[in-house]
Parts: C-alpha cells; structure tokens; sequence
C-alpha cells in the first residue's frame, strides 16, 4: 500500500474537470472521458479542479462506527448488532471497518474475531494502542490490518501515556516490524497530531515510512482544527512520507466534514468516518455527509463505488441501536433536505432543479418536495400544486388565490390539505 | 461602513497570537495584551495566526433566524414568537438581526415594523428582492438596512427571473442610490455567487462598491462550495472591492461552519447564521456551531463580546417554536458534547481537561461527564469515581473492580447506577 504517487489509493487517474474559473482547463479526458470544449457548459464548478496532489477522486473509507461509533454516549452494541452493521457497511461499500481494540474487554476480543471471519470484501482493522502487548492480541484476531495510535501532543505526553517522543519511536518501530512480519498491515498514527510539536511528529512519521508503515495518521482528536490548518500539515506530511496517509477529525467546531476534502485536496488518501458521525463527545466525520460532499466533488467516483441508494437504511440501523433520532440538519436524510419553502426558490426549482439543489435526491433514493403552506410561498409553486390537482387557472387567478394562501397562512400555520382546501374552495367560487 | 481596511468590522486591532509552526511569531502585542517570549508555552495553537487580510479576530453576525429561519419547512413564526426571538438574539449581543421581506405578506410588513420599533441595540435588517418596489416597502418599515439580492448564476438568469448582467447592474444601482438616499445602509448580493461567472460578478460588485453600498454579500445558496473555493472568491473579492464583505453559507454539504471561518480568514467582515442553521433545505451555518468554531478561534474577542451562556436557552426557545430536537451531535449542546467514555480519554481528561477538550463548557455554563459505564472505560476513571463515592481502595482494587465492570457492561447497557453498585459491592466483599 505504498508509493509515493499514492496510486493504490484507488484505481482511477487523476481527472482533468471543470473548474470555477471562466478558464477552460488544458484538454484532457475528464473523468468521464468527455473532452471538454471552450464554451461548452460545464458540468459543474463544484467538481475538483486539475489537482495532482489531490485525492478527491481516489480517496477510501475507514469506517469507524464499529471502534469510534463505540465510544458515543449511547453505545451498547452486541455482537449480533456489531454483524448486522459490519454487514451493511461492507454493502454500501466502505473499504476498511474498523473494530474497538480486542484488548478492551473479552467480548471486544470475541466479536473481533467473529467479524474477521464474515468473509466480508472491507478490509477489517482493529485500533490498538503503541505496543507489543495489544499488537499481539489484535494479530491473532486474524484482522487484515492493524492501526497502532498514541498520544504525540505535549498535554498527551504529560497527562496520559507519560513518554517521551525517543520512547514512542523505539517502541512504535518494534511494533511495525512485528505487525509486518505477521504478514499483516499496520498503520501508525499520533493522537491530537495538530497540538503536537510540527519537527517531532514529522521525525516519526519519516521513521516510520522508512520502516516500512503502510498508512500514518493525522488526528484531529480534540476537534479544533481548521481547514486551513489542514491543508498546511497534510500538504507537509505529503512531501516528507512516501506511504499512504489517514486523516480522523472530530466534530466539536463543526469542521469534520470540510476537513475531510481538504485533507484529501493536500494530499490524503483516507478518511475516517462513521455512520451519522457517532463516537467520543459529538463525534466525527459523518459518513452520511462526507458522502453528501464527495458525490458533489467526484462525482463519478462516488457513484461508481458506493451503494448510495442504502445510506439511509444503514443510518437508521445504526440510529435505532444507539437510540438516537436522526438529526433534522443532516444532509441528504434530514427531514427537509430536500424541502423548497420560499417562493423565489419554488418557482426556480420547479423549472430546473439544478437551480437550488447542489445534490440529486434521486442518487439517494430520495425525492424532493416544495412546500406551498407558508406566507413566503409564490405563485409560480402555487400554480404548480393547482395543475397537480388538476385544475385549470388563469395566471391571475393563481396569484389571487397565492394571496389567499399567505393571508390564512400569516395568522396560523397551514398543512397541505388546508391549502388545498383553499385551491379547490377558489376553484369552486370560480364555477359558479 | 466602507473602508479598505474594513476597520469598522469591530474595534480591536489585528491580533498577533500563537501560531500551529514551533516558530514564535515577531513580538508583538496579542490580543491579550500579552508579549509572547521565545520558549514560553503557547497559548493554543488553534488561535489565528498573525494576517492582516483576516478578520476572524473582528467579525460581525447577521442572524437570520426571522429570515432564513423562516424559510426552514417547520417555521411558522406568529408576532408574538418573533418579538421573543428578536430580544433574545439582541441579548445574545449579534449585531444585526435579518427579517423576512415585507413584501411576503400583510402580516410580514407589520412584523417588520413592529421590530424595528422594539429599540434593540442589534441593527435591523430585511432582505428583499433588488427592485424598487421592494426596495421602497422596506424603507418604509423603518429598517436600519436593507440587504438586496439577487440571482446572478446562468442558472439562476435563465430559470428565475431572466434578466441579463447589464440589467442587474442597471437596476442595482437605482435601487442602491434610492436606499442610500433614504438615509439607510444596503447591502447587494449576489445569490448562488459559486456558480455565477467569476469575472461578471466582479465587475458588478466592482460597480456597486464605487456607487457606495456599504456591503456587498457573497452567498453559497445551494451549498455546494468548499473552503478552497470560499477562500479563493473571498480573497479575491477583497482586493476588488472596499466596502464590507458578507458572506451566506448553505450546509447541504456539511461545509457550512469551515466556509464561514475560511471567508473571515480571507477577509469577509461580516457571517450570516441561524439558530441551530434552520434555514431552507438543511439550512445554513447554526449559531452555535459558528460560536464554538470562533470560541476557539478568537477567544478573547468571542468571550468578550457574545452572551455565550445564553446560547443553551436560544437554541431551546428556537427549537420549540419550530418543534424539532436539538441534534444529538450539535456542537457545545449536543447532549453528549462534553462526554467522555474511551478509557485512554477518560484517565488523561481527569488528569488535565485540555487533553481531550478544545472548549471549555463552563463557557457556556454546561458540565463535563467522564462516563465509565463500558467496555471501554479504564481503571483511572473507575479511581475517580470510587473516590467520588467516598470510598477507599488499592490501585490493584480498583483495575480488579474495572474488570468486573468490562465483565458486565460486555453482557448488556450500564446506568451509572449499576456501575455504582458493582463498586460497592466489591467494596462491602473487601471489608468482609
């Protein structure tokens, strides 16, 4: 899994797309195979631009919900329970699931196990601390890769583990070449990576590449990073390793999902996420959103790999066994994703959905709906509802009765039988 | 409000503080007044480092909640909600709060007047279509500003409401010209700004900085953008324009509190949020997350300037008037924003709370909860909390105690109390 160009990453070439400048890129296959032409529309300015250090359009998926998800307020999950999401998730299409450390309890050890030997196509991780002890034990789960962490930040050393960064590399180097000769792959990475010392976790990371370490990892673990931020250290850490690397950011800014693509735009080759972003204090990536993201940035990608269309039974498994509702804001599944309310909005969105919605609910198995029970309805969306009901009305007349919708609807609010009501009891006045 | 510095975005100066890199910045005065010392700890490397063109140390709000929110599909504000909301934004201490157009309905237009009459120390706004008419009913309201938008995207022209980049400007200016004449500041923004030809919206802005708007407004209306693009459009725009940059982010991809600090960072004055983001669709950058990215940010000048005690009771009054849940995973009120559970998190956050939180909740008035009620606790939490109990063990009894917890909670959910009583349990068996 190693290379400096990151090729195994995923299998597809960097694409050449549209870009937001009113520039026409160099002529190259787009990622569709599509040469685009000056002065053809492009497909969209959100896609990526030319970017060959960006991964955005070969980036992999840890899944977490299984190790990160565990450690949310509200998880208790029992083995049938972590088979019933290992499951899903490897049919949505995740590439690697990662599971709590089998040193943690007997039945994490267990179910471990158990989870190696579903005979799923993601590759399964465990997430164990820096030595040999818990490398052991992960190794003879018969997991396929094994993701060594520990704490490089000044509070770490000091409040947690007590080490020194001479000690975290000797052990961290033993451990590597032990997980490696069990013919399994490893991955290192430091804890709370943005408050650590720049030189010192640089030095290990270049150690560690050297040692033959698959995957490191950046750790955003107090969730106070920017994107800015990100970019600056990733983009770094890019020009110093030659293997693979993760990226795991926390949600307490409300930065996770923004400094996912902005580590894969520097240089990144894998993101951490878990199902409707559970895991320690508010959690982290959702993979819900980063989907919501990504199939905006590569589009082509996202479709092509993941089972999008199961997202939203995936979250609400995972909901139900944590007991949590899904959130009203949470992109794509939230209950108004796709709800157009103000008029100037309906009228566009019924000509040309493009104009207000940046994502295609369908791609989700997902359908829009434009509201027209509010004072700030139009008579464009009005008028829209009047030909579904099928009636026949005048312009006028539709704007007459759009103001006797706003009227009835700045005194209380309406649901879409009263404002039908109001349509058809117009409509009759008219006939008589 | 016009100024190529945009000095009156807030009163204190560029802060020098501490920056991600092991170098010290050139001495100068921080925002504390404090001189930093080569060597001397930093305070935290996630505050701003030293750069003119930012303004994360000086931003303004427009909450949107009476607009914005209003558009959210569960919104039905009466009179008597609106007034509520309006005072409690105002002791929040936001600095403008937006209303919905009094052209929406008979009800809006007296809404409108009547909260401009309340005598708020919040400036207040209305968003109104750029065209006279509107333009005339909101003056006529008594607003301090009125903010004029409309659609410049190719999307936007050709399915909304058809008008070419000549007659845009035309009209802008008129209206403009008429608002300023009134004695009232205007702000003119494009919508969809993303997807709108980058040299056409230039040259716009361009037209109306020079006609003397106060603000010109860059929106992500369907919430496609990345940070690399707002940081991009925005710093552009810096250079182009003199006036004050607002800056409105849709969250359909999750991106909506990164766009939002990336835009300060490249020199937008002023950020449009809602409570909890209720806006269209999924809505736009929440409050609160944006309070908890700048708290971080921009301590001194966030602490200093906005009621953060207050957020919890904001966010309750706003989700009961449009009856949803406060997310699970909110930032700050999240009902587990500041739970700690991972044995590894739990053991160095006693020791230090730094380590595994970049907020501090008594901030905003909140308590942590270290829960050890897991597979996944460890023994230095278990220690605390026998200590908490009041009761005396041997280290070695209590990582004996720990097990049987692991033992328990790998069977089924622990409350603290059962916890509790598997502890004193041990204890009385040790006594006998």
């Amino acid at each position: 899994m190693c290379g400096t160009c990151n090729g195994d990453a995923a299998g597809s070439a960097p694409a050449a797309t549209a870009t937001i400048s009113t520039i026409d890129p160099p002529s190259a296959s787009t990622s569709n195979g599509v040469h685009p032409t000056r002065g053809e529309p492009k497909s969209s300015p959100y896609q990526s631009i030319q970017d060959y250090v960006s991964n955005v359009n070969r980036f992999k998926i840890i899944e977490s919900t299984l190790r990160e998800g565990e450690q949310f307020a509200n998880a208790f999950f029992d083995t049938e329970t972590k088979i019933k999401i290992a499951r899903a998730l490897d049919s949505f299409g995740v590439d690697c699931i990662e599971l709590t450390s089998p040193v943690s309890s007997p039945q994490s050890y267990e179910d471990c196990k158990t989870i190696c030997q579903l005979g799923l196509k993601a590759k399964i991780l465990t997430h164990v601390r820096c030595n040999m002890d818990d490398a052991k034990k992960a190794v003879e789960c018969g997991v396929d890769g094994v993701d060594l962490v520990i704490g490089t930040s000044s509070f770490l050393r000091e409040y947690s583990h007590g080490k020194s960064m001479e000690m975290i590399q000797k052990t961290a180097l033993e451990v590597i070449e032990y997980v490696k000769s069990a013919g399994v792959s490893v991955r290192f990475s430091s804890e709370d990576s943005f408050r650590s010392d720049l030189v010192d976790i640089l030095a290990l990371y270049k150690a560690v590449d050297r040692a033959g370490v698959n995957r490191v990892g950046i750790a955003d673990t107090v969730g106070g990073a920017t994107p800015r931020m990100v970019y600056d250290l990733v983009r770094t850490l890019r020009g110093v390793v030659g293997c693979d690397i993760e990226c795991h950011f926390h949600d307490d800014t409300g930065c996770a999902v923004a400094n996912a693509i902005t580590a894969l735009e520097a240089g990144a080759t894998h993101v951490d996420t878990s199902v409707l972003g559970i895991g320690e204090r508010n959690g982290i990536t959702p993979l819900g959103a980063f989907m919501a993201r990504m199939v905006v940035t590569a589009p082509d990608y996202v479709t092509s790999k993941y089972n999008l269309k199961a997202l939203k039974s995936l979250e609400e498994l995972v909901a139900d066994a944590v007991q949590i509702n899904i959130p009203f804001n949470n992109p794509i599944t939230g209950f108004c994703a796709f709800t157009h309310k103000a008029g100037i909005h309906a009228k566009a969105i019924l000509a040309n959905p493009s104009t207000y919605e940046i994502i295609d609910p369908s791609l989700f198995g997902l359908t829009r709906y434009v509201s027209i029970n509010s004072r700030i309805t139009g008579w464009n969306a009005v008028k829209s509802r009047v030909s579904q009901l099928g009636l026949t009305m005048t312009d006028e007349q539709v704007k007459e009765v759009t103001q006797k919708i706003k009227a009835m609807a700045d005194l209380r609010p309406l649901a879409i039988d009263d404002t039908d009501s109001i349509i058809r009891s117009y409509h009759l006045d008219l006939q008589q």
